[in-house]
């Protein structure tokens, strides 16, 4: 049975792919450091569970198709608290910031529309671009440029009849990039003269470092009508397993529409919501200690990267990701390398290739996506793999 | 900000449409049944709930984009019991069965590809089809004939080069149709001799009554190739809320490529997943007890409504939703007028008009759909006000 060329033509997930690989290394008795994956080592507050505990309905019911009334009120606070104003008719819940973005997409493209997305990116905006039938239009941005956006004309360079969408991730995943006010409002400036929305995905809003200026699009009333902010508490609160995420916008019109997309799969799972929505009573310090602790974690990656002869990585200020490009021809290699034929004391890493981030072909080929989600001792060790590592690869050739 | 056509010309759902109207009822105090949608009222098993409240890991983290392996080995023994047999590779867990026809939908169809659906039909196809970029090609089927399906050669007159798949569920929502042997081997033949997929939405497959003879699409051996089954524990154990659902075909190679769908929305909900692999655990005296309940419940609706002069409704076999004719011109017309203008010692009931799951239009304005969720005395006040109100609405014109 034939099946179709757009699932036949859709890339595995880069961060997954090698998977089996990582697996037959551990059958093997080695431990694998694992960086390749979003996954924090952070506890997620017992304020969740303890929620989930009290559930004490007798019918697991259908919920609102727009997100229980409670979760709504959890968004609209913590918002409050960033100084961004929502209203009930301004938030949707959806099954994690994934199906935010799709039912986004689909409501403001047609099939065979243009979204412009800076890469490299994170790679399941390609899932979902196919999903949607939607074709993206990478605005590529360099390593040794710490990722920063490209002049206002070399984007405006790529914009066509077909585009409707700026799609964006701040701070950035895999880059860690923190687009700076200067970008923020050049991206405001091109949606607003050439009719475009802007989808910001701001799930790692929290993590900024260094006093770095953080703005959302959330901030920029004056284009508030075609600013779709996309979220997601799996990050925040280490709670990756909830698929808890939302879609927010003052444009009511299309939260109205795109509620219609809601309800055709009827809601997001309830318990879950019902855990998420008691996530708002977390106090403050929670991020503060959860934020510097991954701070401590950015300066052992960045530090021992920098340390590594050949090794090319600008200083990220935000989320938990660093792109480092490595003096190896091809990084894929390296790492199934890594995986399969090197270690130290029997523990070796695994990490994500960077080229699958990438739309422009050919790009990223000698880059890595390294997440911070391991204790400093384990990274540290881990850094360590890579240095030694590189040596005895780059030798034996 | 101009949105797309797609997400503008998507129908509100029937079923959720005039809810405001009802809420608006409830506000003047008016007592409403609600017999619009397929909510049961029968406890989800205490089995769920305790194996959520013996979760005790520190992270909920990200699990497996296939499911996680005790809810693909609950499937596996679920399937069993029918003489159903699956293997691991063979099952993806989804969010709901609404996710699960999406991704079959885009695994098989490409953009524009057309699919044939007996109607009336789930209304929800209709959301997945406009999500996939597919065309609904409606095979229509008539309440004199208790909408079971046409002649072959009626059928065969809708297939084109683009038809793909045929989707259909059994039993049947919202006609309550359960196929007869005759039937579903006609659709084998007419999917082998087309080359056309078999997606069969089965999330009923309890609700049998009458000793009728129930095949399931996953009997078929010589076509298993082409068989995807969806699934959904919402209706089954009454669980809807928890949004668990599955993808199970014997076509590997499908399977593997949908995973990547999967793998783009990362995971589905872990807390519930584990509430629901739980529920193998239920014994098989639940789904007696619960069918023999729906069973008397269907009786008190369809005896009530062929009692009723003008109204048409054949016996259905299966699931808990009957489609009647009534004697008005417009159902929606007189559905609002139950919510506003009329009462039974303040009481009044919701339906769902079933023109919205029609696709061809105009059919289905003089009927509704009436779910059966409810105990039987409520049932027998409900069936009473549609007599009581028939006669009223039907003298003061």
């Amino acid at each position: 049975m034939k099946l179709s060329q757009r699932i036949e033509s859709m890339q595995q997930s880069p961060i997954r792919k090698l998977v089996p690989i990582a697996e037959a290394a551990k059958k093997k008795g080695k431990k694998v450091y694992h960086l390749n994956i979003g996954q924090p080592d952070i506890p997620t507050p017992d304020t969740f569970f303890d929620a989930v505990k009290n559930f004490d309905e007798k019918v697991l019911a259908y919920t609102f198709s727009e997100g229980i009334p409670q979760l709504i009120d959890s968004f609209i606070n913590y918002y409050k608290k960033y100084d961004i104003h929502f209203d009930k008719d301004e938030i949707l819940i959806t099954n994690g910031g994934s199906e935010a973005l799709l039912f986004s997409l689909v409501a403001i493209c047609e099939h065979g529309d243009e979204i412009l997305i800076p890469e490299p990116f994170y790679t399941n905006y390609n899932g979902f671009g196919n999903l949607a039938g939607v074709k993206v239009v990478p605005v590529t941005t360099k390593a040794e440029e710490g990722f920063h956006l490209p002049k206002k004309e070399d984007i405006l360079k790529l914009i066509t009849p077909k585009t409707k969408a700026i799609v964006l991730s701040n701070p950035g995943n895999p880059t860690g990039v923190v687009y700076s006010k200067e970008e923020v409002y050049m991206l405001k400036d091109i949606a607003k003269e050439n009719n475009l929305f802007i989808l910001a995905d701001e799930v790692y809003r929290e993590f900024v470092y260094d006093g770095f200026e953080y703005i959302s699009f959330g901030h920029l009333k004056d284009i508030a009508d075609r600013v779709v902010i996309i979220d997601s508490i799996s990050k925040r609160y280490s709670a990756c397993g909830a698929r808890i995420g939302s879609i927010a916008s003052k444009n009511k019109e299309l939260i109205s529409q795109i509620l219609k997309l809601c309800q055709s799969r009827l809601c997001v799972a309830t318990i879950e919501q019902i855990g998420a929505a008691a996530l708002i009573n977390v106090p403050e310090n929670y991020f503060t200690e959860v934020v510097e602790e991954y701070k401590k974690r950015r300066d052992i990656v960045y530090n021992s990267l920098n340390e590594i002869d050949g090794v090319i990585c600008e200083k990220p200020n935000g989320a938990f990701y660093v792109i480092a490009k490595l003096p190896v021809e091809n990084a894929e290699d390296f790492v199934v390398w890594l995986l399969r034929d090197f270690d130290v004391d029997n523990e070796t890493i695994m990490m994500a290739p960077a080229e699958g981030f990438y739309a422009t072909e050919g790009l990223g080929r000698d880059e890595v996506r390294i997440s911070y989600v391991l204790n400093e001792h384990d990274l540290a060790k881990s850094m360590n793999i890579i240095k030694e590592g590189l040596k005895v690869y780059n030798n034996k050739k």
